[in-house]
């Protein structure tokens, strides 16, 4: 059973402000709910079809056909500034966006980052929330199993840099991606889906990069979408 | 002016049936009209919000931001027997799409190939239709500058073996694609979203590849997204 005020409260944090205010996010889905209950996050509530009846979960549903379980989770912590810093020193692979807007491309590439082993993903704090629904589930269950950090952007390349580490960046100007040594500890900077990298963040990239159109020097009047371009840069980074 | 028949009939258009009995497509935005224009499709009107007023555009596009221009195109005729024969005759690398559901995952793969040069992209009977809103607009433009052929999938990759063509297929069993030779005139075969390539295109796959997870052979409870899946492995038979 489930009362009138419970799905009320579970149907309010589809918003992003109550999700907030409420410090929880909702999953759905049978794999994403046993994700998450075999995460570090904490399960506030699971409801299954089975228990609560079709109607009520079409009712707290967000999606056009409801699964048969959904969980309430908390939204964790942000890591403190000091686990930013042991995050840099382990001198990680690492994933910066800049203002990634779309709630899928978001969860996309937090599912690609998982694929690829890259240890964290810092995000501007214009980019789109982590707990939209829409990003929770493009992850696919690998938001339970990596840590993606709202950060002042330009500052998190700067200490990249200063821990003598190469920042790379996607630019149409850059050097052709298949022909660079690409290090295994470094910061990989992706941009917006309209703008690319921005301007603070793009003076402080230290090595340049382009994902060539085939054949070479084609000019082809639209980008690669940056989900799609984060996933090649990843696997060549990965080819090993 | 547009009258409220015509508003009608446009609006018709974002149903499948409707289109392929009008033979038309909506194509939204003032970079893909201009595509459209420049392009060998029939371009039948052009509607934009400097003529028609804001509520008519409103009424007529399926955005939920409605962009300043929208077009109704002809859908071209399928290509003949004759043609598929010549396309695999001229030794191209293609793509072949075996039951992609997704409209957006769709959209995004014909960019992709369109980025890296894919001359061709094959696509089973049940992949989603070409002229779905979704599709169209998440092509990019890409939609004027590629062909995509629907057509009995199983009996192309028999025409690419007999014409002494490889074609490679993803599975998870398969070989580690970096360190495969791979040849600039096959046919590469990718699945569904959520099964993968079916049993009678996988008996016909002759080259088995595997995007490896990072660190290899690590498990991950998660395949990649088909779209995303089909950047990396088209961005690695164009390295060059």
């Amino acid at each position: 059973m489930i009362s009138k005020a419970e799905i009320k409260r579970i149907r309010a944090l589809s918003a992003k402000k109550q999700r907030e205010e409420a410090g929880l996010f909702v999953v759905e889905g049978e794999k994403m709910v046993a994700e998450a209950l075999a995460s570090s996050l904490e399960v506030v509530s699971v409801y299954r079809t089975s228990d609560i009846g079709e109607e009520a979960m079409r009712q707290i549903s967000s999606l056009s056909s409801p699964s048969p379980a959904l969980a309430v989770v908390r939204i964790p912590e942000a890591p403190s500034e000091s686990e930013i810093d042991s995050i840099i020193a382990s001198r990680p692979l690492a994933l910066a966006l800049d203002s990634v807007r779309d709630p899928g491309n978001l969860g996309t590439i937090i599912r690609i980052a998982d694929w690829f082993g890259i240890d964290a993903v810092f995000a501007s704090e214009d980019t789109v929330e982590l707990y939209n629904p829409k990003t929770v589930q493009a992850t696919m269950g690998a938001i339970f199993r990596k840590e993606i950090i709202y950060c002042n952007l330009p500052s998190v390349l700067e200490r990249f840099t200063a821990a003598g580490m190469p920042v790379y960046g996607t630019f149409l100007d850059g050097e052709d991606i298949y022909g660079v040594e690409l290090q295994q500890s470094g910061l990989v900077v992706m941009g917006s889906e309209s703008f690319g990298i921005g301007a603070e963040c793009a003076s402080r990239v230290t090595h340049r990069l382009l994902i060539p159109p085939y054949p070479r020097g084609s000019v082809t009047s639209e980008s690669l979408n940056v989900a799609v371009a984060t996933a090649i840069t990843c696997a060549l980074f990965r080819r090993g």
